[in-house]
C-alpha cells in the first residue's frame, strides 16, 4: 500500500460555471481559481455534487477537469470526482484524470441499483481506482444521495488489501462513530476529509485535518479562524465561528439544496457561475430577494466586506 | 398533442448480454429476439433497469439499441430507455434512438440530486422528449430506485401541455390510486404500461392493456394465459396464473434483486446472457444450486417444458 | 384452528367523538350507529387509527368499546382494535373485549421498538389473541405507521400453527402480491379485509369480500355501488365509482391526514364528532373553508343529497 | 421561565428488571441503584427506551418509578420518562412523577400518527409538562424511533414561550448542527443531555456536560475517564477512551438492538435484569456464547475487573 501525505486545510467543492444557455463555461475557471487561492483555500474538488458532475456529459466532465488541472500547484490541490452510475464511465474519467495530471480522484458509490454490501462497493472502487493507479483514490461517502449505506471503516479495511492507491474518504455523513473508526484504523493512515461544513468542529475533535465543502467557496475565512481557534484550544471561539457557519448554511439549505442555494450565494459573493442544470431548478426573483434578506440576518455580508472579495 | 396507438400485450424488459470478460455482447441479440418472437412477446424495453442501461457507457447503450433496432417489426416494438443522471446524455441517447428508427423512447427521472417536484420532472422530460420529437415518449416511473416520488397523473396532465409526443408511462410502483388516475385522465388517452409482473391482474381491473416486465423474458406464456382468462371473465383462472407468476417472482427476488435473479433464471431457461456488471454481483455456485432447488418448488420447469424453449 | 365465517361488506373505521373540551363523548355513539345502519354498513372497527385509539387512555378505550358493543347485531359487527405499544395493555383490552361481547378483535403490531421479524410479530399476536380466545383475531397490517414491514402471508401461515383464533387480516398496504398470497393461503381460509378505500377495486379482483375504511363513514353508497357493479361484471361502472371515491380521498388526505380530514368531512356530512386529540391537530377556519370548496369540485355533496342523510 | 441547574455527568438509562415469568421485578432496584452509585453514576433515566417503558402498562410504569424514586439523592438524580402514544397517559404519568417526588420528567414525541410539525410537538409537550409543573421537563429527541423529525432548537425556542418548566433535551440523534443550535440558544440556558454514548466526545466539543446512556449501566468508568481526559485537554486519550466505548457499542448493537444487547451485557457484568418483553426478543444460547466471544475481543472484561463489580 502507498502512504500518501494527508491533505490539510480546506478544499472547495467548486460549482460548475454555466453560460446562460446552459452550456458549460470553463473559461471562468481561471478567475475562480485565482479567487480561491487568494482566500487561502488549499484546493478544489471538481465535478462533485456541488459541481453537478453527474449532471454533465462525459465530455463536459473532462473539459471541466482540464480547466481546473492547469491551476494545480503544490499548495492548491486538484481532486477530480469521477463517480457515475457506470463503472465504465468512471474508469474512463479516472484514466483521463491521471493523464491530465491532477492530484487525486474521488468516487462516490453508484446511485442506481446500488448496494449496501461493503464488498460490492470495494469491488466497484477497486475497478475505478485501478484505472488511475498513480493517483491517490478517495471514496466519496454520501449515502443520503447514493443509497449505499455502508460503514466506511469496513470499506477502508477491506479495500486496503485490494486497492494499493486507496488514500482515504470524503466523509459526508453524520455517523461520527464510523468516522472515528476510520481515523483510528491501521494507525491512522487514512485521510478522512470532512464533508459537512456546519459540523466541522465535531470532526476536529476526532483529529480531522482537512475538509471538502461547499461553503468554502464563499466563506473559507470563517473555517480558517475556526480551525485556528481550535488548535489554540479556544473552544468558545471555535464554537462561535461554527455558529457563524451554521447560520449561513441554514439559509443556504432553505433554497432548494446546497447546490442551488450555494451557487446563488456565491453569486452574491461576487462570482456568477450561471444557472443550475435540471433536475436542479433556479431561483425565482422572489426567492433571490428573500435569500438576500435571509443572509442579511447572518454575518454574511460583514464577512464579505472583511474578505475584500466583493466585485472581484 | 399526438394521439398514439396504445401498446397491447407484453414487452420484455430485456437483459444486456455480456461476454465473460464483462464487455457487452450485442451479437446475442438476434437469438434473443427470435426466441421472444416465438413466444409471442410484443416487443422489448432496451437498456432499462433489467438491461443494466445506467451501468453502461453511452457508446455501449447505443450499440445495444442498434442491435435491437434491426429486429423491430409491426408486431415487435422496440422501446429504448434513455434515462441517466445527465439530461445531456439522455438527450443524446434520445436523438440517437430516433435516428436509428425505434418505436418509442422511455426515460426515468434522474436519480442523483433528484426532485419530487412534478414541475421539475416535467421540465426534465420535456428536454429529453424534444430531442426525439418523432417518437412517442414514455415516462418510466420507478420511484423506489430514482427517489422521484411524484404523482404520475400530475406529470401527465401538466406534461401534456408542454410535451407533444408524451405517450404515457411505464408504471413500476404500487400506487394504484395514481395508476387509476392516469388511466382516467383526458378520456383515457394515455398509455399506461404496467411494470410489476406479480401484480399485473391488479392493473388489468383498471383497464391496463400492456405491460413491461422482467419475467416476460422467460415465462410470457403465464401472462398470456392470465390476460386471456381475465378477458374471458374467468377470474379464478386469472388469479391462479398470477399465483404461478408470484411463486417465481418470489424466488427471483431472493437472489440479490430482479436483475441478478432474473438474468440467472433466464440462463436456466436456456439463454445465457453472461454476468452482471458492478454494482450488481453474480451468484456463487451455492446460490446457483439453491436457485434451482427453489425453482423446482414452483411450476417453472413444467412451464419451460410446455414452452418447448429449453436449449434453444 | 377455528374456521370463522368471513365478513362481507363494509366496516366503517369509526372516529371517536370528543366533547369540545377534549374528553370522549360516548353518548354520541347511538346516533352514529343508527346512521351507519341506515346506510347499510356491515359493522364498525372501533379504536383503530381513525378512532384515535392509541391516543386514548386504557379507560377511554374501554368506554368507547362498551358504547359500541351494545349496538352489535348479526348484521352489524363490532370489531375492537386493541393494539398498543404494550402487550400488557393489549391483552387487557382484548380480555375486556371478550368480556363485553363484541364480534372480533383487531391488533396492529406495536409501533415502538417494533420488529420486521415475522416470528416476533407472531409471538406478539399470540399473546394478545390468547387473552380473548373466544373471539376471532385479526392482525391489523399498517406498516407505514407501525414500521413492522412483514409479509402478512408469512404471519398467517406461521400464526395458524400457534393462534387457534387467528381469523385474518385488516390489510392496509399496497403490497398486492402479499395480499394475493394471503387470499390463496390454505385454501383461502383467511379473511382479508381491505383497508384502502381508494383502491378497493384492486383487491376485489383478487377475491376480497370485505373492507374496513374511513370513507365508509360518509360515502358507503359509492362502495356499495362499486361492489355491485363489479359483481355484475360492469367494470367500467365499477371504475367510475372508484374514481368518485378517489376524488374524495384525494381531498381528504390534503387536510393533515385521513383522521383529521375524514373527521372534518363527516362533520360536513352531518355528524360532528368534535375535535381531534394531539398529536393530531384541528383545521383552521381557512382550512375548513378550503375543504368545503375542494369537496364542491367532487361529487361529495350530490352523494350526500342522494343519501338523504344531511342534517341527521 | 424557570432556570434550572444543569445535570452534570452520566445518567444511566436503566433497564427494567423482569422476573422469569415476564412480570416486573421492582425489588431488584435497590441492588441496581447501589451498584450505580458505587460506580459514580449521577442518576438514572427510568422507563425510557432502554427501560422498555412503552412496553409496560401504566401501573407497571408507576411501580418502577416508585421503586427508583426512593433512591434519589442530591448526587443521584431520578428522571422518569413519561412518553406514550396517548397524551392522556403521559399526563397521568407526569402527575404521578411529581407526586412521588422525582427530579425531572422526560417525554418523547408520540410515535403513532406522529408529526414533524414542531408546533404540534410543542403543543404535546406543553400538555404533558403542565401536568408536572414543579418538575423540570426534558424533551426526549429520538426521531429514529418516533418519526418526529423536528429541529429541537426550534422546539426549545418556541416551547420556552409556553412551557415554564422546559429544562432541555435528551438528544439522541446525530444532527450535531441542531445540537449546537440548542446549546447556543438563549445564552446557553438549556440543558442538552447527550444520548449517544459512542459519540459523546463529538458533543463535548460543543460544550455538553451531561449524558444519558445505556452503556453507563456497565462501563461508566470509560466515560468518566473520557470526560476527564477531555477536560485536561488530552484529546488523544479522550479519543482512545471513546474507541473503547465504540468497540463495546459495536458488539452490543449486533444483538438485536441496544436494549436486548445492553441488557445481556449487563448480565455478563454481574446484574441479571431478566428477559426482555415482546416485541423485543431474547437471545438464543448460541447468541449468548457468541456475545461473550465478541466481548472478549474488546476491553470489556478487563474493564469489569478494574471496576471490581463482577459478581456484585
Amino acid at each position: 500500500m502507498i502512504n500518501y501525505p494527508k491533505i490539510n486545510g480546506l478544499i472547495a467543492a467548486v460549482f460548475t460555471p454555466f453560460h446562460p444557455d446552459g452550456s458549460i463555461n470553463p473559461a471562468l475557471v481561471s478567475t475562480y481559481a485565482d479567487r480561491l487561492k487568494r482566500q487561502g483555500v488549499a484546493g478544489v474538488f471538481v465535478n462533485g455534487s456541488s459541481g453537478e458532475g453527474m449532471l454533465l456529459s462525459v465530455e463536459e466532465r473532462k473539459a471541466m477537469a482540464e480547466a481546473w488541472a492547469v491551476h494545480g500547484t503544490a499548495d492548491f490541490k486538484i481532486i477530480v470526482h469521477v463517480g457515475s452510475t457506470s463503472v465504465q464511465i468512471s474508469k474512463e474519467l479516472a484514466a483521463h484524470s491521471q493523464q491530465i495530471g491532477v492530484d487525486a480522484v474521488g468516487c462516490m458509490a453508484p446511485c442506481f441499483l446500488t448496494s449496501s454490501d461493503v464488498d460490492v462497493i470495494v469491488d466497484y472502487c477497486q475497478q475505478v481506482a485501478s484505472a488511475a493507479p498513480e493517483l491517490p483514490f478517495y471514496y466519496y461517502h454520501l449515502p443520503v444521495a447514493t443509497g449505499a449505506h455502508i460503514k466506511v471503516n469496513q470499506l477502508l479495511e477491506r479495500g486496503s488489501k485490494r486497492i494499493p492507491n486507496l488514500a482515504g474518504v470524503k466523509f459526508t455523513y453524520t455517523d461520527f462513530m464510523d468516522m472515528h473508526q476510520c481515523l483510528a484504523l491501521q494507525g491512522g493512515r487514512f485521510d478522512v476529509l470532512h464533508g459537512h461544513d456546519e459540523i466541522l468542529i465535531n470532526g476536529l475533535v476526532l483529529g480531522v485535518q482537512g475538509a471538502i465543502g461547499t461553503t468554502f467557496n464563499f466563506i473559507p475565512e470563517v473555517y480558517h479562524k475556526l480551525m485556528e481557534a481550535y488548535q489554540d484550544g479556544d473552544f468558545a471561539a471555535a464554537r462561535a465561528y461554527q455558529m457563524q457557519s451554521i447560520d449561513i448554511v441554514t439559509v443556504m439549505l432553505r433554497y432548494v439544496n446546497a447546490v442551488v442555494g450555494g451557487k446563488a450565494i456565491l453569486k452574491l459573493a461576487g462570482l456568477d457561475c450561471g444557472p443550475c442544470r435540471t433536475p436542479l431548478r433556479n431561483l425565482t426573483s422572489a426567492e433571490w430577494q428573500q435569500l438576500e434578506q435571509d443572509l442579511q440576518k447572518t454575518d454574511f455580508f460583514e464577512l464579505l466586506t472583511e474578505s475584500r472579495l466583493v466585485g472581484l
